[in-house]
């Protein structure tokens, strides 16, 4: 059996240039004791994975000639492994490839369970690391009745989870895109309260209108400009947030800020990894999931047909190309 | 009677001009019902006057023409106010002169109490804002025991305090400050493991070969590069109580921090002023001087004699001229 894995070839610069990541077919080893072999379904792409094939960061750069790291949803098809027995569903750091093989040393993955009206994908979206993101990061905010919440990137995965929960904290909830359209689906489909396109030339004053008591919490995914506007509009004794800085992962500049800002207007600005919070992954997925069951949460999907795809799909997330969670059918 | 005032006459560009603070003579006026009149005996120079005569931040900034804002201790000599009598002392935003008018609308004023051993000019400096804003800080950085906490301006009046509640607190302290005199005082006289001259070229090696076990707490006051040097060595979940940053204070460089290392190492940055705390001001100065009083805290004073000093005072807060609390006695 032959395996199609991307293989990081160079670190990109900016976006990802044809050959950053290349195709390549080996042949399946065959598998030991203890091992299992999973074809993998369904691939999560992540703002994050740009940082991986960058510099090391939360978790070490990715080295060139590795299989490029992604989490995804897998089945396993053939089992020598004590825990996992055919059919079984994983997801866990699955990386850009068609089968994985676990085994003892798999430590990022976990089986999940067949939910009816789950769909297979959702375990990477709202029940995943999006809405876990969202959960604990609204969490570290702690998000006050009538407060006014900022949420950048807001309807990307994490973001528009982030303002439905913004809303069923009953927060002023206003984000922050990239279109229109984007705008439209958080404000009439999701419930934000507003919604700013940042690429239109006023949107730092509509931004400012959007708030009038200030903003009490950001939700930062973005950095740079964004982030700079949004905290001149912080009320004394703010939360920021610090969950993603996309804006800055294909650029030089790092989108510096004051501390002075945080000094004078005593603001809490808290960075947070997803990652420190698995032994509460449970909690939160049942949380997540009853929101969703009672129509509280909406998600949205924008899926990608095809692995050797993965890689112009992680170049959608830095041109504002998804809406919601973007995934890759492999 | 006459007054001597100093007068803001002209926004300062990086340290004090001569000229931009005149010294003025003017009658004081009749005391009317309701006011009293109190001859200012000490000043408190502080870092925060240089940013007061630049700029609004958590006060609004002096206009021109008016006295220059400084907290002060004060007696008053007469009185047409229902609380207070001759002879009470008094501390509060006296300004930079000699004699200063209380009435109704004082409210940054608190009468202050004789105390066996505890020196007027300590109601400024360990009893006072330093020692306050030592305190509430260090509640702020919740220092375990074990943990490492450096901090910048080591030798200032705040930076000395701060060492020495992380001493109480069974930390592992490490000083940052300008002079090798300054780094022996805080290691030999109160106790730090160790102190760092940042005017060294080899600063950044030691202060790195200082912190064995990475940084858990900044207790910073400095900002620029000082406070990026301590953000490259702090571990996973510090945590950086932003107290001050007197390296930019005369300068146009803000000295701005990456929020990508607060997002990657999972840092909580917190910006704190002490006016949010005068309701627990007594809490505070009443554990701050039991420490003095069994020996758990040192202070030490540098004092200029004679109002007219004031402008060279201020500046040797940024040209690193004093050591512990700095105080101009009228």
């Amino acid at each position: 059996m032959e395996n199609r894995q991307l293989i990081l070839q160079s670190r990109p610069k900016g976006l990802l240039a044809p050959g950053d990541l290349k195709l390549v077919e080996s042949p399946l080893p065959e598998l030991q004791d203890g091992q299992a072999l999973a074809r993998v379904k369904y691939l999560s792409i992540d703002p994050t994975m740009r940082v991986w094939m960058a510099m090391d960061s939360y978790l070490p750069v990715v080295a060139i000639g590795e299989v490029m790291r992604a989490f995804g949803f897998a089945e396993i098809v053939e089992s020598r492994h004590p825990e996992y027995k055919k059919g079984d569903r994983v997801t866990g750091l699955t990386g850009l490839q068609d089968y994985v093989v676990l085994d003892a040393s798999s430590q990022s993955f976990q089986r999940v369970p067949k939910i009816p009206f789950v769909s297979d994908t959702m375990f990477l979206g709202l029940l995943g690391i999006n809405g876990l993101t969202a959960y604990f990061g609204m969490e570290i905010a702690q998000a006050k009745k009538g407060e006014t919440l900022v949420v950048s990137a807001a309807a990307g995965a994490t973001g528009s989870i982030v303002g439905q929960i913004g809303k069923i904290r009953s927060c002023h909830v206003v984000g922050i895109a990239g279109t229109d359209e984007k705008c439209n689906w958080v404000t009439k489909d999701l419930g934000f309260d507003a919604a700013i396109n940042y690429k239109h030339p006023d949107w730092k004053v509509k931004l400012a209108a959007a708030v009038p008591n200030g903003i009490d919490i950001d939700f930062e995914n973005v950095g740079g400009d964004i982030m700079n506007t949004v905290l001149g509009l912080m009320n004394l004794h703010g939360r920021v947030v610090l969950c993603g800085l996309i804006s800055g992962y294909t650029k030089e500049d790092p989108g510096l800020v004051s501390p002075g800002t945080i000094l004078v207007k005593r603001l809490r600005v808290e960075g947070f990894i997803i990652l420190d919070y698995v032994p509460r992954f449970m909690e939160a997925a049942t949380q997540l999931g009853q929101w969703k069951m009672f129509g509280k949460i909406k998600d949205r999907e924008t899926i990608v047909e095809g692995l050797e795809k993965a890689p112009d799909a992680i170049n959608m997330l830095f041109t504002g190309g998804n809406t919601g969670k973007l995934i890759v059918k492999v």
